[in-house]
Formats: structure tokens, C-alpha cells, sequence
């Protein structure tokens, strides 16, 4: 098998895992990400005043979130996976259209997710959340 | 040499890569980290409407930015390098002093940098720059 037929499974692999996490999120299971996630992961997203460190303290931050998200639909923009060894970076834009009672918004963001190859399975250990500018 | 002592040397390897980098961008000078980034570089800001994709893309972003930059002092809070085989994740706060004639203020930020070591080198190959929450 060579390489490149390799780095296009995992990057097929890794897409998948992210968007059953984006499923779960959307529907307000926040817990998608914690399970995918490495015992080290390190986080930073626009509400957070400096970075999370490990998950413990990630299951902290999503816990008020559990059940509060409502996102009718996501458009996943551009996804790239940068894969290096046991190590794959996906990058992607991503625009929540958001559905609740009292919020009909889209969110556009820069995401960020570090993934590593751990005991055999694809673990995140670092996401970094931000919003896109949007200047137009 | 232990798998820890070799980890520790990376970690201030790569911190002080950064810090030059860094120390270069306060200066007015953008160039620092074009020339520590790899050519598949992925980069996020909050100036940036999608992901910027390769070390021409990012070239072309900093050309505007050259000799406008005059940051005082940067501090950078309590960095973090996770270090996967020929990969780091380095992450920390930074705070900009930033102190021109039209501009006195400081900005926090969250910074994301994916190191990769590409030919004997550290590279970087993803960052992610946003600013930090500050609700207190």
C-alpha cells in the first residue's frame, strides 16, 4: 500500500470521527468530543479565558452545555488533514446554522483539531475553536 | 538518554524557536515565521475569512504587515509543548504590548503551533492564532 492511499484513509477516518462528534454536538451531546478526545488534551475556544488543560477540566467546561445546543445543520468547509506519521491535523470553516426557541443565528468559525495515533486509536489532543472574521 | 530528558530538550527547543519568531514580529519584522513555517503550512487568524493554505498564501497575508508592527513586550503565559514522536503541539496566552504613536493597548491572544520535524528540522506546519475571552 503506498503512502499517499494511506494518508487518504486517514484522512477519510479522521473526517468521520470529527463529524459523528459534530452530530452529537449539534443535537446537544457535548460528550462526543470528550470521549474522542486524549487524557492531555489541550483547548482554547472563544469562551474560554486562557486554555483548558486535560480533560477533566474540558468535561467541566461542556457540562452546562449538555442539552442547551440546538444546531439544525452544519456545513463542514474545506476539510484538510495534514498527516504526519501517528500524528493528523485537520483544519476545516464550519458554519453552525443555529435553531432554538429564543436563537435563529449561523456561526462561523476556525477550527482546529490535532489528532494522534494512541494505542492504536485516532485521540484528539489539542482543538482550538475561534471565530471566522468576516469583513464582507 | 530517557524518553522525559529528550521531551524536556524539544519542549526549549521549540519554545525558543518561537520566542525568535516572536521577538522578530514585535519588531516589525514578519518574516521570522515564514521562514520556521513549512510549505504545506495551514494558518488561522482573527483577520482571516477561511484558512490560509501554504507558505505563499501567508507570505502574501504578512507583506502588508511588514514594518507596522511595534510591540513593546509580549508576555507568554505558561507554555505548553505536547510532544508526539517528530511532532509538537505547542500552546500558550500571549499578551501584546503593543505601543505605536496612534496605538497604545494590549491584546490576548490564544496561539496554536503544530511543529513537525521535516528533514532534521522544526517546522511549523499549522497555526492558529485567536483572540482570548476576557469577561472579568
Amino acid at each position: 500500500m503506498s503512502n499517499s492511499t494511506n494518508d487518504a484513509e486517514i484522512e477519510a477516518a479522521i473526517i468521520a470521527l470529527e463529524r459523528a462528534a459534530l452530530d452529537r454536538w449539534g443535537k446537544g451531546d457535548p460528550w462526543g468530543f470528550t470521549e474522542l478526545s486524549a487524557d492531555e488534551v489541550t483547548y482554547f475556544d472563544t469562551g474560554t479565558e486562557h486554555r483548558v488543560d486535560g480533560i477533566q477540566e474540558l468535561r467541566r467546561l461542556y457540562t452546562p452545555r449538555e442539552g442547551k445546543i440546538k444546531i439544525e445543520r452544519y456545513d463542514m468547509l474545506n476539510p484538510k488533514v495534514q498527516v504526519h506519521g501517528d500524528t493528523a491535523v485537520l483544519t476545516f470553516n464550519l458554519i453552525d446554522h443555529i435553531r432554538t426557541a429564543i436563537e435563529q443565528t449561523d456561526e462561523r468559525w476556525n477550527a482546529t483539531e490535532v489528532y494522534c495515533r494512541i494505542d492504536g486509536k485516532w485521540k484528539i489532543i489539542h482543538t482550538h475553536w475561534s471565530y471566522t472574521n468576516i469583513s464582507s
